[in-house]
């Protein structure tokens, strides 16, 4: 039997792959993979949507420098965010996790004191889940159920010619704030008796890494300003990547405005210092957990003054591609580099 | 800070321990977690019911002698069994796996397979899921949707003093496949030149273990007949196991007679030929996914001849305790001597 390794499709080639032949049977799905949630018919008014995601020890995250706690808070973050992504409000998720014998009931009461924390914070009940041993690490499993009106329910496909390109919150905090931790535990590990140095001015850089939070305020915006985005996807792989999965699930291309992509000041210092250009770390880092979407050119007066919003850019034909209008007036192609798991 | 080993509380003592503290908030929320699927309101005339499980490599399969496409089969099966024991009827799953890098595109294909095969027999959909990479091995885990009209569901706190306690199926033959399976990999791996020797004869004990079904025939049973348990689970953790929650959440006690639980002629003599009685391993054996059930006596004639379905005891009063009336007059207390996938 041949051998082809699953690196050489990648993650979004591999679902692809596995998921091609599988048909749709029943009349209650009416999303099913492909997006940030599946979407089910109830017979009521309102729609669910369902999403699921697997963190693994290692993988997504390490315990040299995340603490428990805000690792329970951002599995259930990152679920909502799937939710939020197709503008429906999450209400139920569920928790499995497999565990080595390294971890004890106390460690996982501050896991589930995240959790905890988290489904507060969203209003969000724990319905159900499994706990099982692993061999090794810390394997998450978390699966969260939102709902919407019908209408509401926003996808990746429905983005237009002419419509803004919206972007929520600010970009690439996350990447830099992974890279700072991912620096220090570098210097630690080679002289453990320097004491890791976690410096007040990255306070936002940490937190955007570690303890991110999903946009539920944004799809309290939309409803409350009557406006329901053409497109709607989550930026957990970077702008380049989620721009492109808008582009190409909805059949047209984009242009993004380098300058109206929203960085903060510190994420910009930052990057540099690290000499690195901001943009790229906006484009091609990851879990920032903000919102992507697009709206019909109409609504603009909606939303040009609503906080923490930002149009930094403009779907165009799919034929003139998804590309970049750079500070410096250049216009370069964007490509996907966003966070690939099977590599490294 | 005091350590304690999660080994201390047991699978449902820690979840049990962990969730104690979290709230109900979303009036959507009809019955979170403690039965085997939560309840969630949808607004029209039925309601959603939600399941989730994970499967870990060398917990709760082992490749020496389980095949890819079985374990895809199985790992939706076990699911709809709990959608199935809540008598609702399975619509939707999400997949979620972490994989070493030893498993190959190929391999994968099997597996989903296994999936697509369990998808087209149960009529579900497969609508989401997350592939990732693990260190070590593969991790599985599903969420299995599924839905009933409201008076259909059927939660495990329904039995009243009177009622009959009824089970589906056979049970004792996985954990006898799994102890063949586990014999012959012993003689492999103590002479791996011997081939394993897999006994025509025992065709049924190992398909029970590797390849299990949800009986969602059952359920489609139950509703042809206008029957609705008053109580029900399914049988994955052995009988005694089961009879136990069933008795704990309604707030009652059980009679079983040994004489009516359903074993079949080769698992007897297996067990036998293995030294053991084989109501003990019916008992506390586990995976057999049959359900066990409870029913109002004044249906009795519904079902009394009614297919694969055994009467096989009453449920009494709590004090009168969780007891086993054996074929040789005997009456002893049932303990839970289940599956506990956190020892060894």
């Amino acid at each position: 039997m041949s051998r082809t390794d699953v690196n050489t499709l990648g993650e979004f080639g591999l679902i692809e792959h596995l998921t091609r032949t599988f048909k749709k049977r029943q009349p209650t799905t009416v999303l099913g993979v492909g997006d940030d949630a599946a979407i089910i018919e109830t017979g009521g008014n309102e729609q669910i949507v369902v999403s699921t995601d697997m963190l693994v020890e290692g993988i997504h995250f390490d315990f040299a420098y995340t603490p428990l706690k805000h690792l329970g808070y951002k599995a259930v973050a990152v679920n909502v965010s799937d939710i939020c992504a197709m503008n429906a409000r999450p209400q139920q998720i569920t928790v499995s996790i497999a565990i080595s014998n390294r971890f004890s009931v106390e460690a996982l009461d501050e896991f589930y004191a995240g959790i905890y924390a988290a489904c507060e914070n969203y209003g969000v009940d724990l319905v159900g889940g499994d706990t099982t041993s692993s061999n090794k690490g810390l394997y998450i499993s978390v699966t969260a159920i939102g709902r919407a009106p019908k209408g509401r329910i926003t996808r990746r496909s429905g983005a237009k010619v002419g419509d803004l390109v919206c972007i929520t919150g600010h970009l690439g905090s996350a990447y830099l704030g992974l890279q700072l931790l991912e620096r220090e535990k570098q210097v630690f590990l080679a002289n453990p008796n320097m004491q890791p140095e976690m410096k007040p001015e990255h306070k936002d850089l940490y937190a955007a890494i570690l303890r991110p939070e999903a946009r539920t305020d944004m799809v309290d915006l939309f409803a409350k300003n009557n406006i329901v985005p053409t497109s709607m996807i989550d930026i957990s792989d970077g702008l380049a990547s989620e721009i492109i999965h808008i582009c190409k699930a909805s059949g047209v291309g984009a242009i993004i405005e380098e300058g109206n992509v929203p960085i903060k000041q510190e994420a910009q210092v930052q990057a540099i210092d690290f000499g690195m250009d901001p943009i790229t770390c906006a484009l091609s880092g990851g879990e920032d957990y903000e919102l992507l979407f697009t709206i019909d050119p109409k609504d603009v007066e909606k939303i040009r003054f609503l906080p923490d919003l930002y149009i930094s850019g403009e779907i165009v034909a799919a034929e003139d591609g998804i590309k970049l209008h750079t500070t410096g007036g250049n216009i370069h192609e964007i490509t996907a580099q966003g966070w690939n798991h099977f590599e490294g």
